[in-house]
């Protein structure tokens, strides 16, 4: 994390249901504002449009225009700098190993 | 990550930068309640605990009671499934590899 003030709206941004279920939609492949839109019917696409845009304040989406269109794109470093920053490269390997160990404890597929 | 209300509990214990730094400061090794408080002398010491006390109820920190003494324990494994909900162990490669060209790109350490 470069600063506190991105931290904040990293975290900030993460912390509303809505806008981690957007990231869960771009997590496979890009989408538009408007696929994005169709997939939450109860959601007004204005306000679509400002999660989208607390997001990519938050670098968390890559916007990509196209035209008229607008392509958003997940944006991995964030997610990976969280990672960094509590677990760090040399504990990685350990904690996926827990991670199998607590699935295989709790009898459900590991993640 | 196994439920919305686990998410939920999670990222809105992150969303505060002083629970952040707790975190942080519980990364190389687990810390007694007091010597939390000790780290943060700007806070009064039941402002510590009811900290302490959101990201204990967020599983974010495991919490070892001796005697009269709690020891806090960072637990990595919401901030692994953070990483495995956006990223999965397949990109974990790639996006590593794009964070550390990112940091020579920028000239500073990768992290």
């Amino acid at each position: 994390m470069s600063s506190t003030d991105d931290s904040d709206r990293i975290f900030k941004a993460l912390a509303d249901g809505r806008r981690r279920a957007m990231l869960d939609l771009l997590k496979d492949h890009p989408r538009t504002t408007g696929e994005i839109a169709t997939a939450f019917p109860a959601l007004h696409r204005t306000t679509v449009m400002q999660h989208l845009g607390v997001l990519e304040a938050a670098d968390l989406i890559i916007v990509e225009r196209k035209g008229r269109e607008r392509i958003n794109h997940l944006n991995p470093l964030p997610i990976h700098d969280i990672h960094t920053r509590w677990i760090g490269e040399y504990a990685a390997l350990s904690v996926q190993n827990l991670s199998v160990f607590k699935a295989e404890l709790e009898g459900r597929p590991p993640r």
